[in-house]
Parts: C-alpha cells; sequence; structure tokens
C-alpha cells in the first residue's frame, strides 16, 4: 500500500461530482513500455500488462479490471473496492461491468494541451471504440483532461511534504556547489559535482541528468534545455544554474544565479544589477497574481511585462509550471497565448496547486539571468515553499 | 552520441524502403511524462518538450523539428542530418517540410495490437489532424506499426552484445541464490537476496522490482505477476522463478526452476519429473519451429501441444514475446489466436528477433514449473543466447 496512491483516489469522488461526470476510465495496456502518466497516482508503479480497464465513479466505486496474473498487484494497491480479474479478453467483464453503472459519460484520458492527461494512445482508443461498438456507450465517450488536472494539481498534504523534502535537498546542494566553484572549472566540471552530490545522497533527478543541472557561464553559453559545455567559468561572467532533484518520486525545480567579480569589482556592474533587480520584481509580480481563480496568463503577464517594461526582449517560454511527481507536471500552465501550448494558459488556478516563477533575460556581454521559486497556491494566494533568492551570490 | 542510436536510426532508411512508405513521423511532446516507447531507439533519452516531429524517409533523409532550447540536445544525438528549431508553433515549419518532401503517405505511431508501436496519444493524433487540416497529408496518415516493429525487432550487433551482457548477469545471480537457498527462508527473502545482488552490481530491472524477481514456493503461491509472499519455503516444494535483470538498457528475462528434495528423496517425484521433462520438451518444442517467415501461432501451437498432449491444461498465457529493450519487447509474439493479443501472433518471424520461451504447468501439490529461455532468431534458425535448463536444480 502506498499513501500518496490512497490519497489521491480518494480524491476522485469528490472531482467527479464537481465536474459532473458519472465515470472516468483509464484503459492500458503494457505500461511497462512508458503508460499512461496518471498511473502512478491511481495505481503505481507495478506494471499493468494486459489490457486494463481503472474505473472511478462519482458515486466513489472504485473498480480494477486487470488480467489475472495481476489481480494480487491490483488488489495490494489499496486503492480498489473491487478487482476484477480475466483470461482472454477484457470486452465482456468490462461491458457488463459499463452496463450495470450505466454512466451518462465515460471520460477517458484524452487532451490536446495537457501530456499528463493524453496518457490514451490512438491505438488504445480505437481498440476501446471496439469494444463499445453495439452499444449507446460509444457515443458518450468525452475527454477526461479536466478531471485529471486537478488530480494532478490539487496536492496532498503528503505530496506537499515530498516536495518540500527534495527542494530542501536542491538548496542544499547547490550550497554545496556555491561553496566549491572557482574561476577556470568547466560548466561540465560544475554539473558532475553536484551530481556526484545528487548520487551520493541517493536522491533522483527531476528531470533528464543530461541537463540537470543547465549551467550557462557568460554570454556565450548556449542556454536552455541544453547540456553543459567546456565553457570555462571567467571572472565577469554570470553564473546560471536550472536544477531540481527528486525524492520519493516528488520533484523540486530551483534556478539560482551567480555572478563573479571581477579584480576590482565589490558589486556587480549596473546592467547585471539592473537585470537581477528586473527578474526578482518579475517574480513577485506573478507572486502577487498568483491565487485561486485567475488563469495562467494572467499570472504570466504580470511577469512578462515587468521584463518588457524594461526594454527586454520577453522571454520566449512560459512564467511558470506546475512542478509534482514532474517537473513539468501539466495542467493550468502559467504562459502566454502562443499556439504551442493550447488552452492550457487559459485554465484556472486552484488552491493546491504548485508552481515554478521563473522569468528570464540576457544580459549582454555577461549572461544569462534567470531564476525560478517553487511556490504553492492557498485560498489566501500564494506561499513560496522556500526562501526565493533576492541577492545575487557574489563569489 | 548514443552508438545504439546510430546503429538504429542507420537501419530506417531500409525498412521504409522495404514496406513502401515514404515518410515515418514520430509526433511527440513533453516526452519526460512517459512519451513514445520508440523514442530510445530514436533520439535517446533526452526530453523533447514542446511539440517535436522526427522524420525519417525512405530516401535515407533524417530530420528534426523541435523547440529552440532542445536544438543542441537534438543535434548531439548524431542521429539527424538536419535539426529545425521554432519558438512559438511548429505548425508552419512542419508543413513545410511535409510540403517539400510531399510524400504519399505519413507513417504515425499507431497500432492496436503492439504497445511499442502504439506511441501517439489520441490527443497528439487530434492535433496533428488539424496542423494537416487543409492540405491533401491529413488523408495520407497510415499506421507505421509494421515499421517500428521491424525496427524494435531487428537487434544490431550491438543490442545482441547488451541482451548477453544482461542474460550473464542474470545467470550468476541466480547461481548466487541456488547457493544460499535453505528451507525455511520466506519467497520475500529469497526475493531480497537476489535484489541486493542486483543492486551492488548496480544493475536494473527488466520489470518493476514488486516482482522482479518471482519468487513460487509451493503449491499455494499466487503465480503470475505477483509480488513474492511470506510463504516459506519447504522440502517437498517446487522452487519457481521469473527474474531479470537490465544492464546498459538492455534486458534479461529467465525462468529457473528449483525442487527441495524431502528427507529420503535422491531425486524428484515422477509427477515433478514428468511436469520438468514435457516443459523442457514444449520449449525444445517452439525453438525447432522458430524461424524466419513462420507465423509467430505455430511456435506457441508447437509448444502448447506438448503440454496439452500430456493431459495438462494449457497455459494462460503466450509461449513466448520479444526481448530487448523491454522486457516485453512488443511486435510479433510467440501467442494464441486470443482477443487480447490482437494481430500480434500472426505476424511472421524476422531473423534479428530476440524471443523468450516460456512454456508453464501446475503440479497438483507441489507447484508450478515454468522455464525461460532467451533465444535469437538466425536466416538459419533460433540460438540459445544462454545454456537453456535442461535438469531440475536439486536442493
Amino acid at each position: 500500500m502506498n499513501q500518496i496512491i490512497i490519497e489521491k483516489t480518494n480524491q476522485v469522488g469528490q472531482i467527479l461530482q464537481e465536474k459532473d461526470v458519472d465515470l472516468w476510465l483509464t484503459f492500458v495496456r503494457e505500461t511497462s513500455a512508458g503508460g499512461d502518466p496518471v498511473l502512478p497516482l491511481i495505481y503505481g508503479d507495478a506494471g499493468l500488462t494486459w489490457q486494463s480497464a481503472l474505473i472511478f465513479t462519482a458515486s466513489g466505486e472504485k473498480l480494477a479490471i486487470v488480467g489475472r496474473f495481476e489481480l494480487e498487484t491490483a488488489k495490494n494497491t489499496g486503492a480498489f473496492d473491487r478487482v476484477i480479474p480475466y483470461d482472454e479478453s477484457i470486452q465482456p467483464v468490462l461491458l457488463q461491468e459499463i452496463e450495470r453503472l450505466q454512466p451518462r459519460q465515460i471520460a477517458v484520458n484524452i487532451s490536446k494541451n495537457d501530456v499528463m492527461a493524453d496518457g490514451l494512445t490512438h491505438g488504445m482508443y480505437l481498440n476501446l471504440l471496439e469494444i463499445l461498438e453495439e452499444t449507446e456507450y460509444k457515443q458518450r465517450v468525452i475527454p477526461a483532461e479536466y478531471i485529471i488536472s486537478a488530480l494532478r494539481g490539487r496536492k496532498t498534504k503528503g505530496e506537499i511534504e515530498r516536495i518540500k523534502t527534495a527542494i530542501t535537498s536542491t538548496l542544499e546542494i547547490y550550497e554545496h556547489a556555491f561553496a566549491h566553484i572557482k574561476p577556470g572549472m568547466t560548466e561540465i566540471e560544475v554539473a558532475t559535482m553536484m551530481q556526484a552530490e545528487v548520487e551520493q545522497r541517493k536522491l533522483g533527478y527531476a528531470w533528464p541528468k543530461q541537463n540537470n543541472p543547465a549551467v550557462n557561464s557568460g554570454p556565450d553559453s548556449p542556454v536552455g534545455h541544453n547540456a553543459p559545455t567546456e565553457i570555462e567559468i571567467e571572472r565577469g561572467h554570470l553564473l546560471h544554474f536550472d536544477f531540481g532533484a527528486k525524492e520519493n518520486d516528488y520533484c523540486a525545480d530551483i534556478q539560482r544565479m551567480v555572478y563573479l567579480l571581477r579584480d576590482g569589482e565589490s558589486s556587480p556592474p549596473p546592467a547585471v544589477q539592473k537585470g537581477f533587480d528586473t527578474i526578482t520584481r518579475a517574480i513577485q509580480a506573478a507572486f502577487a497574481a498568483l491565487k485561486p481563480g485567475v488563469q495562467g496568463i494572467e499570472v504570466d503577464n504580470a511577469a512578462r511585462s515587468v521584463v518588457t517594461g524594461e526594454g527586454y526582449p520577453e522571454y520566449k517560454y512560459a512564467t511558470g509550471h506546475q512542478l509534482g511527481r514532474l517537473a513539468h507536471d501539466g495542467g493550468c500552465l502559467l504562459g502566454p497565448a502562443w499556439d504551442r501550448y493550447g488552452t492550457t494558459p487559459y485554465l484556472p488556478v486552484e488552491a493546491g496547486q504548485v508552481f515554478t516563477l521563473e522569468p528570464g533575460l540576457m544580459v549582454p556581454n555577461y549572461g544569462y539571468i534567470g531564476l525560478e521559486e517553487d511556490v504553492l497556491v492557498t485560498t489566501d494566494g500564494a506561499v513560496f515553499l522556500s526562501p526565493p533568492q533576492t541577492e545575487l551570490i557574489l563569489l
């Protein structure tokens, strides 16, 4: 039994009632090949090999239909009132249960916009339509995207505790790095030093190790989801980090900024300080705007307009994303109205969600400035899950 | 650069020519959430965050369209002739490339039957149709399942070497276990001992640790994809294992059988010996039938009929599955004509594929007998990748 799965599956009935949906069906197979991203919340890490159906109803029923060989594993999740095994075909038993429940809608894991709610593959969608072929239920299939985004987004007490633990470890590893960085080290050397700490602490990575941490020293380092390079850290460089540990399955995602003082400098050059202050102000603006009921786009605009208002080009990404089991946890995005974000910037912010806030800008000749803080939305507005960076770290 | 990705992407052009398909498109986003199961073969472990298109053509072109932040990472795979970055929307650049290539078909990752070839989610399928909406190409979308199953199935030299390495480690861990098992230990204790070896060797698991190894002692242990239990190993028990290590991203999957002699016994009881001999004969029958061009169902039937011919009930699963980066590697299955297997038992066996052979049966009062061997299909027929078990291990 996994306490997080119990907490999460206990949220489902209420969400279905709220969304006025009778039945939510997660339909999967061979999940060791990747599987539906919602499974860790409602089933756990064990594989489902044959076609399997996890059914939740607004009346609170929790039902799993699985291959016979996985009967015990499914029972042992502790998440289901009833587990029905089958041998040769899921069709008769799945149809029988649907006919018993007579749902007005069957919500399935489809979303054009939210990858975390889009776990139904096209082949499995076709298989489901075949199973429902000669029934009235074929017409009742609807996307479950708002059910899943509510479920993922509304963090339970246990989930928030785990995210805070991952943040604490992430910040400790940052402190270790700041104490050991010296001019002349390469980006790769710094990243390797931080990864050694991750591994010594037996932690995981919130995103692939290849670019976690991202380390960018000076104006020529390629910023983004790129691996660290052989570029050497020099005095007069801005040094930018994007780093997150994963601990007990939950992620942190934090950016930090260092400036390496030149000989004779006791404070950063004005252009660097102005850039840094702009980013901290942008984070404060997003933080102030972030509360239940606002749309993600409003929060994005609050931060983005601070950056553009100071004459910097706008950053080419969203101000923030949800954080949880994954660094990019899906659902409502604090993003602009760009095609590639679909409808996610228009979704309303809800209490219980955890977001990153991560505006950025380039300071010519010095490098990239980006900070990233992790915040929780409460009914009263946002709170920081750890102290935000408010001063450049000077080395 | 990852040598396996170079080897695999170099196979694609030839497969497309053979299948008479102009263009294969893998269309993904936010792959850190799970992603398309084909990505480890054609892109590697790095994430693709925004909507991204990996395009291969029968003429040998290899093209990636990715979010600007992932330009360097995509280039560094070494798999693509050209990487095109975009900022706000993939649509114009993807359309432009398709219009330049003028494909007669656009094969995408859809399969009702093969999970490994079904990486396109339904939401992403809808997004692709929208991108192609007002073009003639919308009608040219076809499933890429036979392209992917050929690509996954035909192991390169580097892949076969890795599978053999994982098998060697798996067999060494078995030997360690056989040397330390004593009556009175529980299934869980035995599994924990084997997992300690996996971890000491810094190996991974071919399927989730929860039931890897599966350990079944005696007639009351739940057989299948179940976790080991508190059942104690006793003299007079058949002891069955299903275990596989993962090493350098490739898997082994091996079942082994032990019998614990009762006081006074010097050989297994006749019912146990008959069961064991039936299974080794069934494996030999499948092995003899396995060669390029036969259908999976023929190989399944060769083994299954040996078991049923001796009066045992037929086992409720396929005789064998492909093995590679995953324990269940998709494509052609050595299985019976059961609904849950779809068309996979009817696919032809090809040279270069690696299969498990794993028939099983119950011996009343003693326990389950199942063996599993890993074999490679060559143009001349099957070869064992390690020595098969031909005698019961007696403890």
